[in-house]
């Protein structure tokens, strides 16, 4: 059947998460209600991220089977304009056969904003993590480093049952950018809470709370208790999806 | 008078502007409100920008005069925790003798964001224009260079009766940032509505409505009616105030 890509983009901050759920306003939610209205049936969805409650997307990719190509411009538009401006319609096309948004992926890019400065910044409040306190950066990314490579990354994940938690992190470091802290994380895929599992840990790095040394045994551990902090969700943005 | 300076930003989405009004929120209404119930008495401030409605601002600067200089890092504290998230008191400071906010900066920057594409950025959506249509950037370049100096900008401001539209614009230029468009402008100060003004007809020029060699006349002029776009004011950042 052909598959209809959507790329699109949005502001967390009103969902209860990317994923469909009963009775809440969801992503994946609003956008299947807005594709029922336009193509006149209902579609069912594909994402490229999970987003959790209150995290962002500035590239998130959704996929569904239909059983002929629509105008994909008039689609774009008709979409982002019911949907605007809290999910933003990027781009609509058809897909190659057999794609699909959750398995077709080759790396998903995450990155998550801190501002270490006493005051918040009102302009990105929506997006940042305002910790309110300095943080040593070279500490968080000796930290980071350790993250990379193929590992079990039980400690930092919230458990599925019968779910693998073996993951692939191809990059991971921490840089400044105006007065943010900028956190980016680059896998095949991700397990649940794993990004913000991974930044509460830095952050107890960059206060001298943790040290970047205790990583692997952290790992190795693979025992969740061993990761206090969990960064909240409001500073998380999925950034990018990459395809081969 | 002991004089203390206070370095805030924000919003500007939910005021009518800086500049205290009756009946309707204003930042510096909102920002005396809080003055006079920390300190137990009221005090008049003055501002470094009066941005309009919808303006926001990154750095902006206000000061007052006080019988006896508090401890100024309780009353930065004080008042960031009543105004935000929207206003945040980034820092306060006992100002040299004889400071004033209107009158002591040496010069003042603002920032103007674009978004030329199609779809609206969902996260940075208050304070970019989501225009969605291409710019010419090196023609809008040519007509940025040709404000730069000292002119009379009659034909770029709301005329003030009794007010001197001369102004010196220091630098000005536009440049792209992600997938932004931005206009930096820097001069001594702005008469009202000047940068969003110049933002206008540089759009009209990226968009080849206008022709940047069409400044140096439109400035001789002195004539609002030759500029016809005035940009809106919520893509508008007071972006910083400096001294000497």
């Amino acid at each position: 059947m052909p598959v209809v890509r959507l790329d699109i983009a949005y502001d967390g901050s009103g969902f209860h998460g990317f994923a469909r759920q009963p009775r809440v306003r969801t992503v994946q939610g609003e956008l299947e209600a807005a594709l029922e209205k336009v193509l006149g049936h209902p579609v069912e969805t594909t994402g490229a991220g999970r987003t959790d409650a209150g995290v962002h997307a500035r590239h998130q990719v959704v996929s569904f089977e239909v059983d002929e190509i629509p105008d994909v411009e008039r689609l774009r538009r008709s979409l982002d304009r019911m949907l605007g401006p809290e999910i933003s319609v990027l781009a609509a096309s058809e897909a190659p056969e057999g794609f699909n948004a959750r398995f077709s992926p080759a790396w998903r890019a995450y990155r998550y904003f801190i501002d270490p400065r006493p005051a918040t910044d009102p302009l990105t409040r929506n997006w940042v993590w305002h910790l309110g306190r300095p943080l040593d950066l070279e500490a968080m990314n000796a930290a980071a480093a350790a993250f990379v490579g193929e590992h079990d990354f039980a400690s930092f994940c919230r458990q599925r049952p019968g779910a693998t938690t073996v993951r692939h992190v191809l990059e991971a470091g921490w840089w400044a950018e105006e007065h943010r802290v900028v956190f980016g994380v680059t896998a095949k895929a991700f397990c649940h809470q794993m990004v913000r599992s991974l930044v509460g840990f830095c952050v107890d790095v960059g206060l001298g709370r943790r040290r970047a040394e205790e990583v692997p045994e952290v790992i190795a551990a693979r025992d969740r208790q061993r990761v206090g902090t969990i960064a909240p969700p409001h500073g998380l943005v999925l950034w990018e999806v990459g395809f081969s």
